[in-house]
């Protein structure tokens, strides 16, 4: 099974949704207009078609292998990592100064869409790599900057993300590796991270950890957290490699799924201290690592989305060629390909109608996270944060969520195929549920909606998104077409009920906390659902903009239907959400913990 | 992470719900009241607790072995099943006269549910072989049910049911086995079946085969197809092993979950003709089959039950233990165990929740059978066969489709820990979704749900499921307090969406096929949904009288929190899949083949 990066809907999204000719008016990315994504997408799709995606299944069946401190990759990894890097895949959408190619996140997304759906293990190194680098733009020195950031996006060197110890998941505040302060300026780090992705490798030369950890005498919680540079192999002033460092892979875990990409184990510090370099100021680790964090759940929820896109193209794969049973409406003499069964078409479209709804809302944000940064105008910078920020847990939220779901399906189509490993539709399913769980999980995303996203400035941020819904809406409204017509209703009442959420949410935040994050998760799941099916209203409207005038009829008439799906299917949950949220709140903490 | 059997649970859903003492007064079950149910379900709660749920990670681990056309399957197993059968528990419901505890199978039910909570694998082989009872029990010969039923009930032999072939998997009317009839009375079977479970293994010293192949010359499709017993060994005159027949294992599958248990491919008949015994009627093996299947659907069912309490305990355990984070409210000074937050809260109550009421759904269900076995009057023996035909699809798929999302659930409860194989809640998500595959896909469940079981009767027996919600409904309103008053609400707008898409299913089955089969998951996601939530809403009211006159207070109480939530959190889902499935046909098959 071949995967194909779906260019075309891509582009349709950027074009028509996400504005990309407006992107292309912001300072420095004058080169990157429709013509440019086109060209940049097509190159991305032939490498993550031809050389990442066959090898994911490889991948799955021989993964990562640990053996005397050393992890070795599933073969051919590292050739393609190479390959991948020096075609500057790695540096997209980082500085021209550094060897990257400066292009705006807009077209980052898209691309790392397609890597993930190619080959999400293997997606997971650039990912870490582009956190580490995000946080050395943002608070690394200038030495830091020049020594580390060239290589990382060259591919000689890959970076990661050391957040979690045994006792410090979710909450940071319990992290205890600690950092003693040596007389050159340099700190001696000491303690034990868990969960590490591509913590331990043999795809390149070095790998640069991002490290959190207590400096001696720090104070206690989140507030005494600073951010370290621990590289593998010591760099020398001429640049080049030096000694081994104190920081060495024990392990490595036996997962459910995302088994190419080694899960690491590291010990900092058992010879006599791991040699780290401050990042920024003491204390302030938890801030950088936000900017690594936000920049991460993004990329996770993109690649939720390249996950339900693969099993989406298997699926189909599968149904179009699967002979069983003659079509209910006697459409044909006998057995048919399953995909002629409503049922078959249900699933199919289910699943279809997620991943495009999400795809759209992803790239709708990316494009706005570019105007947050680029824009010349201060106001529009910050009202673009302020949409890109509430965007943030919906994407890693809800795209990760109905990957499961997509995947399941995906499983489903096949049959009693899909319970067997070889067929490729259980990987799909294994390696999904990770991406509701790691940078935060799906409640740690809602909890920062509720938070930092909703209550912080009294809902005027969700408000503005419903407002802007609304002219969706009758926009929709005006429309002939009992599709419009239709999607109008829908979105009408999903507005709404996300309204009466919002309202529910601001007002008991403080005076009823329980209550609101009892549903909290339920508000990611409703919000998310809202403004993906909005994207798919604004899809459908340019649809029929485009069948009106002819352009790509196919094309516009596959996006009328997928969107109505989503009306009908997708967005009639939400009431039901808003029920659950609103009424029941008391249902979920009634039961005295000691009867469960 | 030990398996606590739900005793208690079960013993309410028995006495409150199903009835148990008007079983217990029924022809051949009058030891059957509730004290043998407790005494019955004490000790299978030890079996399964002690013996065979210690084995269930086990299996994962070290997979049953396929070597040189033998199945080894894995340590202790072999020794848990002789124990199972030597302890009476695969003959419980079967008929003593074969050696058997004569049983009803609402106790059975609550057995099953057990085995497969502990070891889903594991239980798989008595599932099948107690299918290869029923159909001997049905059509086969006296000498034939002499033969094969005691050996079978004191596990000495394991039954297996072969259907599929790999043109033929829903569609059995493309099975091509061939059977040639002999001189002797006789058939020689040829062909190959796939996906048999334990069609293999090391277990018991034979292994029967029931086999769907055609007689020479017989007609095409469904009705064309004999069923046949074919022995591992042939069986002489006097009982013991005879030749090796010409069935062999030529491999077994590498599979997402249920590892522990082979999935084989059979060669019949590769030297010379497989020796085979026609059962009943030639031509007749799909009615016979079905009797397999439908006795084998409701064990499925209660798979889902039994995987999802698993889940649920594990999931428990985890969020009592871990520490992470302090409570939203204040409540505690610092970290406090998970189980402290809302959101975890919410999983665990979700899980909660759809297990009881799928539990009380299936137990309910059981009884009918029973007194639509027994029942010495005729009309009251219709009636609840026709109730219980209604509930076995929605047993075989609502709770099977919900032992996903527990599941799954189940995993995130763990956050991080979940996705490491060694915690053991990603094998419960492994092992779930084969379940709304086999022994039918929720899509066929549907099929069944739709044609045989509302539209042939004109939805009568829909409507009377309906009318017995009002009367529960009227009991609800009825009481004083606010957890009975807002169930009967969410359980009224719940039925009138089922009584709209009955409607809509009966008015549209002929006419418009496709918009019916569109929506037939969804019909019976919401008939599971609402039948499970009827059975709480008597739940509900069982415990506020149990509560009122003190009756075990604390268990009352956890009913009536539980209850809620189901109300609350999940027949709230209803009306949305009323909207699906009346408004949202035509979009599942607006989009253009060509365009997927």
């Amino acid at each position: 099974m071949t995967y194909r990066a779906p260019v075309k809907d891509m582009l349709f999204a950027m074009k028509e949704l996400a504005n990309i000719e407006a992107v292309a008016q912001l300072p420095g990315f004058e080169d990157a207009g429709f013509d440019t994504a086109q060209a940049v997408l097509e190159e991305c799709a032939k490498l993550n078609e031809d050389v990442i995606a066959p090898l994911n299944w490889e991948g799955d069946l021989h993964p990562s292998w640990f053996e005397g401190g050393e992890v070795r990759a599933t073969k051919g990894f590292k050739q393609a990592f190479q390959q991948f890097a020096q075609g500057g895949w790695q540096g997209l959408h980082h500085p021209a100064d550094f060897g990257g190619q400066g292009l705006p996140k807009l077209i980052h997304a898209a691309c790392i869409e397609m890597t993930n759906a190619a080959n999400t293990s293997f997606a997971l190194c650039p990912l870490l790599t582009d956190g580490a680098i995000e946080a050395l733009l943002t608070a690394g020195t200038e030495e830091q900057r020049s020594t580390y950031i060239p290589k990382l996006i060259d591919g000689s060197w890959t970076g990661t993300m050391n957040l979690t110890e045994p006792q410090a998941g979710s909450d940071l505040a319990a992290v205890r590796s600690r950092a003693e302060p040596q007389a050159d300026g340099s700190y001696r780090v000491f303690g034990t991270k868990i969960f590490i992705t591509w913590g331990e490798h043999d795809m390149a030369e070095n790998i640069v950890h991002l490290v959190l950890a207590r400096v001696t005498g720090a104070p206690e919680g989140v507030k005494g957290i600073s951010l370290f540079i621990v590289p593998k192999f010591m760099v020398n002033a001429d640049g080049l490699l030096g000694a081994r460092n104190d920081v060495h892979c024990v392990s490595i875990e036996h997962k459910l799924g995302i088994k190419a990409s080694p899960t690491a184990v590291l010990q900092y510090g058992d010879n006599g201290g791991a040699i780290g370099y401050l990042v920024g100021r003491e204390n302030r680790g938890l801030e950088y690592m936000f900017i690594m964090m936000n920049a991460a759940r993004f990329g996770v929820g993109m690649q939720g989305i390249g996950v339900a896109d693969r099993a989406y193209q298997r699926a189909v794969a599968y149904a179009r060629d699967r002979v069983q049973s003659r079509p209910v409406d006697g459409s044909l003499p006998g057995a048919a390909p399953i995909i002629h069964h409503p049922d078959v078409r249900r699933m199919l479209m289910t699943m279809r109608a997620y991943t495009e709804g999400c795809r759209a809302m992803a790239l709708v944000a990316a494009a706005a996270s570019d105007a947050a940064h680029a824009h010349p105008d201060a106001e529009v910078r910050k009202q673009n944060a302020a949409f890109y920020e509430f965007m943030v847990p919906l994407i890693k939220g809800y795209s990760t969520e109905m990957s499961i779901d997509v995947a399941s399906l995906g499983v489903q189509v096949h049959g009693g195929m899909g319970f067997i490993e070889e067929t490729g539709a259980a990987q799909h399913y294994r390696d999904a549920k990770i991406l509701t769980i790691y940078e935060g999980t799906t409640a740690i995303q809602a909890n920062d909606l509720v938070g930092r996203k909703t209550s912080r400035d009294g809902g005027a941020t969700a408000r503005a998104v419903a407002t802007q819904v609304a002219v969706t809406e009758q926009q929709l409204a005006q429309q002939d077409s009992a599709a419009a017509q239709s999607f109008a209703k829908r979105l009408g009442a999903a507005r709404e009920a996300f309204l009466q959420v919002v309202d529910f949410v601001v007002a008991h935040t403080r005076s009823n906390p329980n209550a609101v994050f009892a549903g909290s998760v339920n508000y990611l799941m409703l919000a998310g659902n809202l403004v993906a099916g909005w994207q798919m209203g604004r899809a459908l409207l340019a649809a029929e903009a485009g069948l009106a005038a002819g352009t790509d009829s196919d094309f516009m008439a596959a996006k009328i239907a997928t969107a109505r799906f989503y009306a009908d299917h997708i967005l009639t949950q939400v009431p039901g959400l808003r029920d659950r949220i609103v009424d029941g709140a008391d249902a979920v903490t009634a039961l005295a913990l000691e009867a469960f």
